[in-house]
């Protein structure tokens, strides 16, 4: 499969917007928030209202380590509402010594069955390489993140060019089976649009919209069209905090599909 | 509590012996391979047999999380195992924008309720920062690790310094209500003897003796007697694969403890 293929899963779906899962029971709806299965049945009703919008979600782990032993089966119980004609990524931002990952990627990969992870590439190729043994799935280097602490390191320059230029660059020629994409934050278009230059056809996953600032109409035009999964998190979550908060989600979703469609 | 006494948790108590809990039911004595609860079976009895010789155990996560919804069930129980006069390191690397930051910092110092954790720098200070507002915990930040996946970024250089030195000195500069301390890698001696110049008195993790080549004996050296915490994970676990596993372990302990005694 291709990086496209495996991001319009779904024949006729035509969006690049990705649903992000970060769900928090005191955020939840009143009703909700003192139910046993508060999470799940939220999580339910936003994946039914929002799924003809987009054409992935992600799911941040943060959110659901919070809640300790449940964690990980809160994920897995998320994960089977999910069409599986949508991309489904991990958004954990794991790296470690190269057998250490190995773990990780089979814990995102074979036991939960992710289509995508997102990974940290400070401690370089041998502690991403088990996820790029994968064939079909996208793995996503951090680059350019969406956070004020991105200027701290991201940004230092060596020969030149920006450490996260070196990411991009770098990673573009290691051996892989799986598909490299990489994160660039929706709060810096001028920088995403150098980006999309030298990372090709490699898709990109970009968060920050909404709450965090990145503005919708500059990403979608420094985007120029390439592949690329564009993540709303709070903003569609969180649009109503009443018993329509499935049916205010859908309708923001629909608001950002309408910029988002392909 | 100075990070000394967070060290020495214990009266009298005087080893920098971390014990690494990387735990794999493949690598497993046989007879407890095919057992229900042969990971805690196993934990709780190397736990048994080397606490004398160390003051520090540290979990990473990538073992358990392979093995899906049990994974902080496996971790919470392991730490039941673990006198509370050791101290109790969360090997998982974490490090996310500010707000889900936050959730990681919640998931392994106030659900699990462990003593130090390890994060990635690359996203910069407010990825880091929700770890910082917990007193009397340790944030081990990765600075040079043991991997040959270092080279790729960590020793770029910027300003006429590698990388690793800038996270190490702006780290040194953030406002913290934690300790801070770095992941050095053992495989490193001489790197490791000019960034004990740098770190001052903040505390090292570090990994990489054993299995992965680091040599102790060069690492004391390098570390000239400040604070420190030099782990040994697979070396210990796995000295035996026989029912004799656990009175192995405690003698490859004593013989690390041997030379990191303080």
């Amino acid at each position: 499969m291709t990086t496209i293929e495996l991001l319009r899963k779904e024949q006729g779906s035509s969006s690049m917007l990705c649903v992000g899962l970060d769900t928090e029971i005191k955020k939840l709806p009143e009703h909700l928030r003192l139910q046993a299965n508060g999470i799940l049945d939220f999580n339910s009703a936003i994946v039914r209202t929002t799924s003809e919008f987009c054409s992935a979600y992600k799911i941040n782990f943060a959110f659901y380590e919070q809640y300790g032993e449940q964690a990980f089966s809160l994920i897995k119980n998320t994960l089977k509402f999910i069409p599986n004609t949508k991309l489904t990524i991990a958004d954990a931002k794991r790296g470690d010594i190269g057998n250490t990952s190995g773990a990780y990627a089979r814990a995102v990969f074979d036991d939960m069955g992710f289509d995508a992870v997102t990974v940290n590439p400070y401690m370089g190729y041998d502690s991403i390489a088990p996820f790029l043994e994968f064939e079909n799935k996208i793995v996503f280097i951090l680059a350019l993140t969406s956070n004020s602490g991105s200027e701290d390191f991201q940004r230092m320059e060596s020969d030149g060019k920006p450490l996260y230029r070196h990411v991009i660059e770098k990673a573009l020629m290691w051996k892989t089976k799986a598909h490299i994409g990489f994160v660039v934050g929706a709060t810096r278009p001028q920088e995403l649009q150098q980006i999309r230059e030298y990372a090709g056809e490699n898709c990109l996953l970009i968060p920050g919209i909404g709450t965090q600032g990145g503005n919708i109409t500059d990403v979608v035009q420094a985007n120029s069209n390439k592949p690329a999964v564009i993540n709303v998190s709070r903003d569609i979550l969180y649009a109503s905090d009443k018993e329509d908060f499935a049916e205010a989600a859908a309708s923001k979703a629909k608001h950002y599909f309408s910029h988002l469609q392909l």
